[in-house]
């Protein structure tokens, strides 16, 4: 897998003898966008006067009106040796941002770079409610927060009951390929999420989708179910689907509509075993089976059973996130969808 | 002043004998990380049950416990021909994130590829509690959301008064630059803030100083306080400050500390006569006085009275930000800071 991953590399020093660690990044465009989202109306609410910078001049404020609600933000990079047949949408998962993809926590590429690199353009995004797509107080419940050791075990860093505030004690399943090291600079990646919002995201999902596909789209752990919806809303520009360590398959009773698109499903390490993910990887499972008896395309991979042993939940930033990436990308390739 | 942007464009393309419209961005690197924040600790709260995603297996949450809290996104750009003799950060203003210096709202680039393609080292961040910086419950006091009509006079864009919910009736300034058609869309790069988190927001961003400088910082809107705050605490790291259409300028006691990082506030159009700029203006240019008064070297330049008209608050995004972004550019070439 790694001569795999190398050699990849090595094509895109188009005329150099010696390949450098990092070669450059060549662009022909970068930029951001948001799509979706609508005007809600508020009223009846009292005018206020608001000092905004401490010692500032105060501004009237008037609450009553318009706002803009439910938008999603996008950004994309446009790689200039564009070897993806089409773009690659990349979609984080719960309680995150696009940020998931980039920079590991700790230092060294995620998975946006590599498959820049690798020639796809490539568009990340923020759930609506999330990150730079912004947030109302108009949704219906109370955002989520996950405490600082939450993730260490809900991520399969460690086994249940292995979490220990003092950094020394915490155990991590054995070859763990997170950055164990680097979790509290993950921690800073997480933003709130509320539970009550999946119909508004996936609405900005299709509209995005609407806007730049025909695509393939990545998800990851809770946009799995928003990848699902969105294939089965958009099953012509949805012409393929990457659900790293999704959360639920698609609707069985939906399953004919999506035949056409080629799926593949990637697990982590000890996610059999896990009295949760156990259950969440089985549906998936599960699914796969019905999608498969009705002629879908549908593979999954368990990373163990192929070699690729000690990942955890966010394998984008796992030690060896080149490697499984090196798997995602041959399986795009083979499909025929880049080179 | 387009012949000066022209020529540095030109620049840009080594070895071709035509320039094309847009000639690709080269990154030697590229990504994103977290800086700043601290722990929290919450207790005596009852652990819940929560089902994450509609239809999945529910997990239990105990809400005690550590919570991370304001730390600070970053992502950065370092162009493969690096001409910045620093890195030049990018802090955006109050209710926005670092998006507002990406893509314009209807299309086209803002400043963050425009310096990018001058060779600086870009960093561009969303301040404490914006965007991919995430946010807590933990702030005093109620986040600020603007209205749909609110920023259209606040950043005048229109004069008072000249909001109209019916676009065919709203009234922009005679000759303005900001793209009117897609005030929609700039609406939705909008995100809430508090009014409570100045000193988080300072802390992060000295933080980031400290890792990444020295530097050029670039402020607009309300991190105009943030700049100056930083380079105070900092002001052997802050080698210059670009402050435009800033909130405020530095503390008037402190001045002497800081007489050597030479200064360029900038202000657009209509602001000497604005009721609610004119004041804010009268802040910034009686500041630069007693800054001058003390030996500092700060230039403030209505741009207006250099032949640049038509620029509301927002002027990165305006349709003549090259020109701007050139004034801006050839200043810190003066300065000894680029080529």
């Amino acid at each position: 897998m790694s001569r795999l991953v190398l050699g990849c590399a090595m094509r895109l020093v188009a005329g150099s003898p010696l390949a450098q660690a990092k070669d450059p990044i060549q662009l022909r465009d970068m930029g951001s966008f948001h799509v979706g989202g609508r005007l809600i109306e508020i009223t009846g609410q009292p005018i206020k006067e608001v000092v905004f910078t401490p010692g500032g001049v105060p501004a009237k404020m008037d609450p009553n009106g318009r706002y803009q609600v439910e938008q999603m933000y996008v950004q994309y990079f446009l790689p200039q040796n564009r070897k993806g047949k089409l773009p690659l949408l990349l979609w984080h998962g719960g309680g995150l941002t696009g940020a998931s993809y980039e920079t590991k926590p700790g230092g060294g590429d995620a998975w946006l770079t590599y498959f820049i690199r690798q020639g796809w353009d490539s568009y990340i995004s923020d759930a609506v409610e999330r990150g730079r797509s912004g947030w109302t107080n108009t949704f219906k419940g109370d955002a989520v927060f996950l405490p600082f050791g939450d993730p260490w075990e809900r991520f399969r860093i460690g086994p249940p009951g292995s979490w220990n505030d003092d950094k020394e004690k915490r155990v991590s399943y054995p070859g763990m390929q997170f950055p164990t090291d680097a979790y509290g600079q993950f921690m800073k990646q997480g933003v709130p999420r509320w539970l009550t919002t999946d119909d508004a995201i996936v609405a900005a999902y299709v509209e995005l989708v609407d806007r730049v596909c025909p695509c393939a789209v990545m998800v990851h752990s809770q946009s799995g179910t928003f990848g699902f919806k969105v294939l089965e809303a958009r099953p012509d520009k949805v012409k393929a689907l990457v659900a790293v360590e999704p959360v639920l398959g698609g609707d069985r009773n939906k399953v004919a509509s999506i035949k056409s698109t080629p799926i593949l499903v990637v697990y982590g390490d000890n996610a059999r075993d896990h009295p949760r993910w156990s259950k969440i990887r089985q549906g998936g499972v599960d699914y796969a089976g019905v999608l498969k008896t009705a002629g879908g395309t549908i593979d999954v991979i368990d990373l163990p059973d192929v070699g690729i042993k000690g990942n955890s939940h966010m394998i984008m930033m796992d030690k060896n996130s080149d490697v499984v990436a090196g798997l995602i990308q041959k399986w795009l390739v083979d499909r025929g969808l880049g080179e």
